[in-house]
């Protein structure tokens, strides 16, 4: 039977638009990530369904269809629909983040940085650093095009692009903007060193030091170290390990803490690999931007999605230029480029005279580059080919965790980006499994650097960025190793489980 | 006779030291700067200035060959030592720029980003953003170089190159520096993107918004817009158009406002071009260093000496490692390739975490070039072209300002960079020259945007990045014109004058 939790949480959202079915499907979705439908379990029938939502027979066939497609649900001949098993079995997801209501300051140790510079050390595994393997990048095309670039504008290559940056690479980003749902002008766009910059740039364009910022939970450790360098607070959202920052949970902070604006990956976030359903996202531009909170949107990995079509974007929903969408080629094209680029809304005119006093252009020729590159078609090809690269290395970073670590360990299901988030026994304290393997040259990323209070101490991010390989295969065997051979000591903390 | 101000000025600070004449020679370039001993004027005997100064006569015979050396002074046969007259006369120079004690909240208007895009306009005849020509630099050198590196490392052009960033460059400008007198090992270096970025850098970790930064006055707008936006106040020092800072009145601001650091461009600011002596440069990191502030020195322009040896760096004199030496190529090499560094003494674990946090990395394939270009000697024949003509471009454009502008414009006498700093009659109103001039595709830069309380109004800022053509030389004169043609309005206020 549908369970109740189904019928208080729709209910009540279930309005006459045509996104209906859609609305429907990501609750089901929902409550199966919750574990209050679990695999095997059958789904209510169509007939109790559309009773007990007060929908047509037709909207639920049409959401069932469409978990059907996505892999969610199966229809079984004579019998209905059941929660999907899969053909290996996953060990189960982890549960739905908890944080602290208060704002906190951040403040993060030196570990940070070690594993940042990790991913620059050829004789480590790297499954620390959520970097793409370096071999999967186009660098002959690019060096080619560069070179070419270079020979036919000798002098514009060297010239400063002042903001709001290349003309030509904004006309390209705004055409590949449509894709991502979103209709831009090469003028709403700003280029940046990175997004890592784009970010600075509109944090510091909508907040100042000492706000509050609403962040996901887990959440980037890079963007914990921005908020901590601007001398601004977090408030963490709680999020679902599928579909990301929980609405309801959104709405309460709202309501009770100052919160500024919020900076979210909502596509396949790090180190979640989550993506948030089109539909939510709508519900949460119109959540924020009713309130005229900013909304900072990273979308760094939005274009490593493992199915056929990407997902699409919050700014897409963005009515009143409250969104402010941040992305890079970092993750698909190249990270020594530090081509990234900015599409502000309201806040141009600010994010525009950020850009030119942090670090007054971005590199000239990078941009030229990939701005060629874009035009000639040579980026589909190669995000078509990554794309079921990474799909392939996650689904057997995925297997293997499964096979090497201990009952009790919860993995995430991202459908896109490179970071899978496993949640090891409640015993096992990741930061002494970091220190064990790093002795051993193998890096990971553990738990408590996602966090502000440093929590999700029980907790690794494995980066799926490298092609898969003996030595990678090994390296995983050997932290399960470590995982297994894992004490239970003291009695971890409340805060060391993600709770 | 030797002035009573050299006698009070320099007695207190005789000691025993071998820079004794340096010293003396400073004070004496002083009085001709202020004023006090004119062009033509005699210059005390040796035998007067001994007994006034209580030293030696070889330290007075030193002093004046070092003067003479300098084409300060001259000897005439049988008659003693005399200001110099030029083979052409210029126009005298600014006074000493006076400024408020009270430290002041900084707020530029929008003439600052139109200044700015005008530097990229080619329909405009452009004296106003300090850039140097692109035709000045070894763009063809530098693709070539970078083509090569992209084909021997196709992989490491596109890897991040994390804070500090690359090795190779660093080794490189670890080098480099023994010419500006210090000496940095390659750990001690962080590459950035651009001065600007540094700057940034270095203000974040020595202060934070509200804190008063002391800088020149006039000083450049960028350096006032990355205080803006940090929210940090400034206390503006004066200086003297030659000498640069007024170390006594720096001194007096020490004691009276909290300032909680420094930021100057010792070697040829902008917009005046002076030149602080290396003495004083030395009394000055003392001054500071005691006092543990901390000292961010600028010096993009410290290479482009018009003489045959670049100044030294107040970094040079830095024994506690109280000074942050910023630099970069933006001047020299390559604006597009936005390269820069910093050596943040004391500061380094704190500008590193900045730099990660602020841009992740600098772009690669710019930082292999730019050190391979350094290795392989391309820099320094670059550098003695370009000084030249600068040397060259600076002259006749002084020329053509004293041919063309009305009695009563005051000039700097700039040794390097490429930045003359023109006062015009007081009732001029530059801004009106400004729009006046845009009307007519002459960019330039007027007075206000150099100070914090938009005084200067009339003075302007004139490039001399350009080489000298019809064009421009038209365009100095047309520029005289409009300044003819203006009409004395109204009283202009106690700001107006740079006073």
């Amino acid at each position: 039977m549908i369970s109740e939790d189904l019928t208080s949480h729709t209910a009540a959202r279930v309005n006459g638009d045509e996104t209906l079915y859609k609305q429907l499907a990501v609750r089901i979705s929902e409550l199966i990530e919750h574990g209050t439908l679990r695999a095997g379990e059958r789904v209510p029938s169509v007939r109790k369904c559309s009773e007990q939502q007060s929908v047509s027979i037709a909207t639920v066939m049409q959401a069932y269809r469409l978990l059907e497609d996505q892999g969610v649900i199966e229809a079984r001949p004579q019998s209905g629909y059941y929660v999907r098993a899969r053909c290996w079995t996953p060990p189960p997801e982890p549960d739905i983040s908890r944080s602290a209501l208060r704002p906190i300051n951040v403040k993060l140790n030196e570990l940070v940085m070690e594993v940042v510079k990790a991913s620059r050390d050829a004789s480590l595994v790297r499954l620390g650093a959520a970097l793409p393997s370096l071999e999967l990048f186009p660098v002959k095309e690019l060096n080619r095009t560069m070179a070419s670039a270079a020979r036919r504008a000798p002098v514009a290559a060297h010239s400063y692009d002042v903001p709001p940056g290349n003309r030509a690479l904004r006309v390209q980003l705004a055409r590949r903007a449509i894709e991502a749902g979103c209709t831009l002008s090469p003028d709403d766009i700003i280029t940046t060193v990175g997004a890592t910059e784009a970010l600075n740039l509109c944090l510091r364009a909508v907040a100042k030091p000492g706000d509050v910022i609403g962040i996901e939970s887990p959440t980037f450790f890079g963007i914990l170290q921005i908020i901590e360098s601007l001398g601004m607070k977090v408030c963490e959202i709680p999020t679902f390990p599928r579909h990301g920052i929980c609405l309801d949970e959104l709405e309460a902070r709202l309501k009770c803490c100052r919160v500024k604006a919020c900076l979210f990956t909502l596509n396949f976030s790090n180190p979640l690999g989550s993506c948030m359903p089109d539909e939510k996202k709508q519900r949460l531009v119109e959540m924020l931007s009713s309130r005229k909170i900013p909304l900072i949107e990273d979308d760094i990995y939005g274009n490593l999605t493992f199915g056929p079509k990407r997902p699409k974007v919050a700014k897409a929903y963005d009515a009143d230029g409250w969104v402010l969408h941040c992305d890079s080629f970092t993750k698909t094209l190249s990270p020594g480029f530090r081509v990234g680029w900015v599409a502000p809304g309201r806040f141009k005119a600010k994010v525009e005279f950020l850009k030119f006093v942090n670090t007054s252009a971005t590199a000239s020729l990078p941009q030229i580059a990939v701005a060629e590159f874009l035009q000639n078609g040579g980026y589909d090809h190669h995000l078509r080919k990554i794309r079921r690269l990474y799909a392939t290395q996650m689904e057997v970073m995925s297997q293997a965790v499964c096979r090497w670590f201990p009952e009790g360990t919860k993995i995430t299901r991202p459908t896109g980006g490179m970071c899978l988030w496993v949640e090891l026994p409640a015993h096992v304290n990741s930061l002494d499994v970091y220190h064990q393997a790093m002795a051993e040259k193998i890096n990971i990323a553990p738990g408590p650097l996602f966090s502000a209070k440093q929590k999700f101490l029980n907790f690794i991010r494995l980066s799926a960025g490298n092609p898969w390989s003996t030595t990678v295969e090994n390296a995983v065997r050997r932290l399960g190793e470590i995982i297994h051979e894992s004490k239970p000591g003291a009695e971890p903390s409340a805060t060391h489980q993600g709770n």
